[in-house]
């Protein structure tokens, strides 16, 4: 069996800790795991090999947490330039193996919280999956959820697929017994899928097929993306699962939790005896039943009750406890304001590590720039500004112009504008430099790259 | 009449937009005015010429704040190494001018909204004070304010002060209207003040004369430590105003405010419709009635009522209205933890300017660096650390061992340990710099200073 792992993701629901470059699942929000590495993990034992289906930009994140796990897995990473929703990124994760391999198909940002019964649910799906079936998983509800679509079940058969209901209805489904979530877990065959998809949307069968025969191959499968464009952007629900005669739906009570919101992170993170979440730095006083999420302030509470108290370097959020489905108008407002502060924070991930902005004012930006063992920057120059680097700690390998040299500790080098210059980590150990830009423009696109290790030029 | 402004205040109630080395009167609480300049200001046309008693520390932020007014007042600043109380303050004061001098005493961090009725009010105790009274001012109660003391009149006599009263109690008091807040602003001459204070608290007019005598002059009275030790720290109210048979008071209906806590400033400061004070940078979805006071960072909050919001650089504190008088427990809770937090911020006010730690790890400091047009620091080296500055704006006249030399934008310098060095803004706009320190050491305390213009060394 091939596990499946879906890295879309916009990154709005859990703004500002997600953003558009740094979705929910990359985020660690569970001692010091990802919802991506939790999910590789939780699957780890069922599979021989993973796929993962994740946009272009998140490539190096997702190959770094996964390395991070130290778990050796056969995985192929499928690069996605935008997204087309679930039906045509299945595709080509079905595309990609042997047709007769069967796949498990699953988010990469749900959290599951029963893994003996989420392995027992799996293998039932397998063994209907090795049937020629199209499984669906239905998670028993815990409430009258209007957020989620349902599936009407009738034993392993689907009766019907249910839109996101009313109050009412959802009440009126919870009590009936035999709807479910749709969690969007699958289990099939990859030939059935793929004749199953060519059946009932069989034009986004043809343009998933031609865009994967025409892609690149590397390490990683890249997607390209005028032939992405072409493709009917489409659920694999709507397009073969409320469609097919196969398929079937395997209940499933496996604690499981999507974390669409701030009111679910809360649910599933560990709490104190007044209800507050565990978080150092923090300090309540008379304050019940709150979630705090700390970046490295102190934060304080008095008196305070049911609020979800989100903390980043450049945004904090204060939502009362039931409204952060909020959330996603309020990114549609700051957008509006400051398109950059959804995007990315003030720490960017980038393939040879991070940097941090550290202050920004016309005419000049400090960063504090940190490069993984081994890695290396590209060969680039700039036509706005110069740059001032400080080795803090490590040792930095530098071109700079047609020098190449070391730098150590407390010792610095001067790039003047449009000289060629690059970093490179030569050493065992992080490297860390402060680097002070000057000039009148300091976009991160004013930088030509000569060369690149990770093939951004 | 000269105004003696009195600039004791721990910065504990409003922690943590103010600390200990930055107390509540010099935050720019109000369009980038501070209490004291609020008070400064506000005092300006009804004397001739003012004294400020002021903690050491504070003394140039004092100095800089009245000169930014560019008022041209003539005034005597009186420096304080620890603090005794109001009565050997205004003991000082009294001291350092021509005894027939009619002061009015005022502190420098309330809010005072109706500026006519307190000249009014002013000028009706100067005709007492001139009389040779000791006059008290006596705040109208808007409410039954448990946290004063009150005074209670019979016309312009005192029958009595009272101590803070319980609720029922304070009721009364309202209830009476012959009771008034002691809101600790008197009127009096100089000579007058001092001969009542030599009957009433003996002890205190001589250590407090002693003292002044033993003061250094230059721009400044300086206090000497061991003399304020011997000094019994004591209120003005016990030492003079409950024992004196000279006293009057005078109602004053003047649109008073302590601003001892959150819950004051919170009336205190324009709102909008919804009742949320107006602040830059904040996003208010359906919440209401929120003081919001926001540093850089962008804030967002969604279906929030009576939440009191205060966010710093490295401190956030969010307080239920009604509940902010439990910020000083929070501040006892934190000084525990780090005592730094209480007493400064990020940013730290010196007398050449200021500078704001941008990082800070095990091994190295980095630093923003702004020193003032003409100003200059102390000739001094370190022990433990090197340092890399980085001009971003401006010219810096640079000494580093034995060579002096201009660094303009885009140059740098490198210090190295032991290195004598100083820097000195010889221009007409703000020197802006980014200083690196690495080294295995990097207390504040690790200078030694050779040479200093504000005589710290």
């Amino acid at each position: 069996m091939q596990v499946v792992i879906l890295c879309g993701g916009s990154g709005t629901r859990l703004w500002p800790i997600s953003r558009t470059l740094y979705p929910k699942q990359f985020v660690k929000l569970f001692q010091d795991e990802s919802l991506f590495q939790k999910t590789v993990t939780r699957n780890a034992g069922l599979a021989s090999s993973f796929s993962v289906v994740i946009n272009q930009d998140q490539y190096f994140m997702g190959l770094d947490q996964l390395d991070d796990l130290k778990l050796n897995l056969k995985s192929t990473f499928i690069l996605e330039p935008i997204g087309r929703n679930t039906a045509p990124a299945i595709a080509m994760a079905a595309l990609a193996c042997n047709p007769e391999e069967i796949l498990l198909v699953v988010p990469s940002d749900h959290l599951i919280e029963k893994q003996a019964a989420y392995e027992a649910t799996v293998n039932k799906a397998r063994e209907l999956a090795q049937n020629d079936r199209l499984v669906t998983f239905g998670i028993k509800p815990g409430y009258a959820e209007t957020g989620y679509g349902y599936i009407e079940a009738s034993g392993l058969e689907v009766k019907s697929f249910k839109e996101k209901p009313d109050a009412a209805t959802a009440e009126a489904y919870v009590k009936a017994g035999n709807y479910f979530w749709n969690s969007g877990m699958f289990c099939f065959k990859a030939k059935v899928f793929l004749a199953e998809l060519k059946k009932y949307a069989p034009d986004v069968y043809e343009e998933s097929l031609k865009t994967f025969n025409n892609a690149r191959r590397d390490q990683a499968i890249r997607l390209q993306m005028e032939d992405m464009k072409s493709i009917r952007s489409e659920s694999i629900d709507y397009a073969v699962m409320e469609k097919s005669q196969l398929v079937n739906v395997v209940p499933a009570d496996i604690g499981w939790s999507d974390l669409g919101s701030f009111d679910s992170l809360y649910e599933a993170l560990p709490k104190d005896q007044e209800g507050n979440t565990l978080s150092e730095n923090t300090i309540h006083l008379g304050s019940k039943n709150n979630l705090v999420i700390s970046h490295n302030r102190l934060i304080s509470t008095i008196d305070v009750e049911d609020l979800m108290i989100v903390d980043t370097s450049d945004a904090l959020v204060i939502a009362k406890k039931g409204s952060t489905q909020k959330v996603k108008d309020l990114v549609g407002l700051v957008k509006k304001q400051n398109v950059e502060m959804t995007n990315v924070h003030t720490t960017a991930h980038r393939p040879w590590g991070s940097y941090t902005i550290l202050e920004e004012n016309p005419g000049y930006k400090v960063k504090q720039i940190t490069v993984r063992p081994g890695a290396k920057l590209s060969l680039q120059y700039h036509h706005h500004r110069s740059e001032h680097w400080i080795v803090v700690s490590g040792i930095a390998t530098v071109t700079n112009g047609d020098k190449t040299f070391d730098l150590k500790q407390n010792e610095s080098t001067y790039i003047p504008k449009e000289a060629k210059h690059r970093l490179f980590n030569n050493q065992k150990e992080d490297l860390v430099l402060i680097e002070a830009q000057v000039g009148g423009y300091l976009g991160e696109d004013d930088i030509v790259r000569l060369q690149d290790d990770y093939k951004r030029n």
